[in-house]
């Protein structure tokens, strides 16, 4: 590649195919058990497709570090089994019908077999995790997986209250900039660890005895931005996105009694009416009193989507600073793409 | 203590009675949660009591081999804690309504809460786990956990069939001996690693080196012989005991459509009326066709529960077997006692 400037997901995707091969393989294979339904279960969710944007992270990461091992492909494997055991029991927790556009595991297969699939599958990341000996990655994996755990139920005990900004992003971390921090992180401890790693000095100096290196606090910091930027985007294109091009029900979150940041937005600074109307709609989680065009025009009076969209613009900014500790190289440059691409997206 | 055999719970108890109150400050103090449904439910599973079996176990296993350390008090509460995190998942499984005399924590937290708070609960035994930075004691809990989950997912498949005793062996296995023999093996994890640990230069000679000492391996057979023992015999009083003394419903397994031990032998040795009787039971899941009496009187005809016993009584003298290695203490004497303890209870 030799634009210096990143400017399409192709190049980045052509940058990463093999790994991203290689990574689909691994976690195929990880996920074949001798009892069928937690094979069948894994497979589904993984023919599933999902953006493979946590793995991408983990390749960026440790590449951009010169890391050139297989930690990367196993690790890149036990970040997207650690995201489908969420989503296999959050399916459970929200009784949801689809889950990317199909049925979800829970209506195929049940709710108890799809309890003891994703324990299976959280296990099972920890177990080729455990393959790596390094109790770094341990240490990150299961904080991680506690963090998410605790946002799915910090959510179900605000759901249908006005919550303020600060609880929305304690939320949005533990929903979802917590894993994508993670998966930055880990291609940091991996380039560091020196197995498999590729001289490169000037990153690697004293990182076998320093546990948390400076260099892994700022990839940390880029993916957790990065995550924060992607969730606010998303809870935005949830209120404001057609139907047609979001390939679900829009405004699922209000549906669902959850108040995402242009909404609270707007509770802070609407007048009393609008404050009723909308917390009217979080308590009914439907819109026969208030319709979701009332709700529309609050938030277009008071440009609560700009000011969401301002605060990912912020994070975007972030991200891409956190990224200046890195050497120049292609990884660096599809790392700087990315968020970007995040905010610019339409669904 | 100074007969040479040990004669009562009490007595065994007054050895571990310390150490296990320890282990209760411990688990109470691992799962407070800045999440209030996880300390809530937390706090109301451990207070629900359980005979505490799996940390016993582990303490007699290290203190018999000469370990004095605070790891057994840690591991402790962990191995109770995966034990908990399975029984709330289970009981969502089950749908169950009560859980040892008292409402089952998905009745009074609902579904939802419970996937969370299990998987939270596997998290935190795990973390605690890692701070005694082993991957022996990692790679032990992992592939437990797995296996459990395995085993539970094996027994929904088999609900309602006929299953052979090769079958039902896996499954007691995976179901209860399996974390018997890791809480016996984690106590050889602590004594061998040689911190902490009282000088006894016979017992640990190189076990730095040697991750997986023959010591261990006999602790391990002991805990799964037990475990085995104790399964039988759990399925055994399912069957024969009446519901004043089992202070649950009796033949909960065949209205689950679960054949256990004397149920497959009079299956494999009774006539094809017998067989088909059976077969009725395990289909309908009730009582309406054909009754308990008449299940009793089938197993009667052939001594089922005679043999099943009779499987126990062995597993037991095995658990016995396998301590020949230990040296003579207090602690061995109350392990030589407990097998005995296990296959003469009446509930």
């Amino acid at each position: 590649m030799s634009t210096l400037a990143i400017a399409t997901a192709k190049e980045v995707f052509d940058l990463l195919h093999d790994d991203l091969r290689a990574i689909e393989r691994e976690f195929g294979g990880d996920t074949v058990s001798s009892v069928a339904a937690i094979t069948e279960i894994s497979e589904y969710l993984r023919e599933g497709g999902g953006k493979r944007i946590r793995p991408s992270l983990l390749l960026l990461s440790a590449k951009a570090q010169g890391y050139t091992g297989g930690g990367m492909i196993r690790l890149g494997a036990v970040v997207e089994m650690v995201h489908t055991a969420t989503l296999v029991h959050d399916d459970i927790i929200d009784a949801a019908d689809t889950r990317r556009g199909r049925p979800s595991a829970n209506t195929t297969w049940g709710n108890a077999k799809c309890v003891l699939a994703g324990d299976w599958l959280y296990m099972q990341a920890f177990r080729v995790a455990l393959e790596e000996r390094s109790f770094r990655i341990l240490d990150l994996l299961i904080g991680l997986t506690q963090q998410m755990v605790e946002g799915e139920l910090l959510q179900m005990e605000k759901l249908g209250r006005c919550i303020s900004e600060d609880e929305y992003n304690a939320l949005i971390y533990r929903k979802t900039a917590c894993l994508f921090e993670v998966s930055m992180r880990l291609g940091s401890v991996l380039a560091a660890t020196g197995v498999d790693v590729q001289s490169n000095g000037h990153l690697h100096s004293d990182s076998a005895s320093t546990p948390i290196t400076s260099m892994e606090e700022r990839m940390g910091e880029y993916g957790r931005s990065l995550g924060m930027a992607f969730q606010i985007v998303d809870d935005v294109l949830d209120l404001t996105a057609s139907e047609e091009v979001l390939g679900k029900p829009v405004a699922s979150d209000l549906r669902e009694g959850k108040a995402t940041l242009a909404v609270i937005h707007a509770l802070e600074n609407g007048t009393d009416a609008e404050r009723a109307a909308i917390q009217t709609v979080l308590t009914d989680q439907d819109f026969h009193r208030v319709t979701h065009a009332e709700i529309l025009a609050i938030l277009g009076r008071h440009r609560s989507v700009d000011y969401a969209m301002n605060i990912a613009f912020q994070y975007a900014d972030a991200a891409r600073n956190a990224l200046s500790v890195l050497p120049e190289s292609d990884y660096k440059r599809a790392l700087l793409w990315v968020p970007d691409f995040v905010v610019a997206r339409d669904k």
